[in-house]
């Protein structure tokens, strides 16, 4: 757990969301990305060494589209950057973490990517991620 | 906004959230501090840059009572590291941000804080903080 990789927030509309979190940090996303695979039109905003992620759901299955309709808009995980995603995998199942995806996969932003479930973690979605090199 | 500063998490009980988060980091909590005020007992994890605070109420009129009442537990707010918190309330109201304290007020771990209402940043707390020198 080097540092906190980014915050994700779910949003219903990323293009007026993009407008407030411009107004927020005094800068427009650097990067925009759509994630097929995951459903998810993507932004990403800069503070500093960490990153916050806007997170538009592409069709009704998304898990954000299910994330706004259980909860609302908001956040929707912290991610972590570690060094060996698959050893921290390996060290978190032992620990007792619930590990979603039993392979990392691929997320946006140039990282294998894995996820924590909340039950296991105070409610909390947390993700792993690791850049690719 | 200098950098996520911390993100606030809602806890049931800091006891136990304190052994699964230890684990996560692999580390203990730095420090554990009660703010009377809030109505919260908080702990402190590292993770590089950035921190991670458990918040649990301390009655049942405490802000973070209300939200777990409301959502569960997770996560609660972000906080943004900031140079100088008067000037960057100004600046944020002025773009149509709704500030929840007109003055910074003490939070915990040494810091002048103030809040952004979730309704002007779809959905998210946002909390800004400078260190008191």
């Amino acid at each position: 757990m080097k540092k906190i990789e980014h915050i994700g927030i779910a949003v219903k509309d990323i293009e007026s969301a993009n407008a407030i979190y411009e107004k927020l940090f005094g800068a427009p996303p650097y990067k925009e990305e759509e994630v097929e695979s995951e459903g998810v039109k993507t932004s990403f905003f800069m503070s500093g060494p960490n990153k916050i992620e806007l997170l538009e759901a592409t069709n009704s299955e998304s898990p954000i589209a299910k994330f706004i309709e259980k909860k609302g808009e908001g956040i929707h995980h912290i991610a972590f950057d570690v060094e060996d995603i698959e050893a921290e995998m390996e060290r978190l199942q032992k620990e007792g973490f619930i590990i979603l995806n039993e392979k990392p996969k691929k997320g946006a932003d140039n990282k294998l990517v894995c996820f924590l479930h909340p039950k296991s973690t105070n409610g909390v979605l947390i993700e792993l991620c690791q850049e690719i090199k």
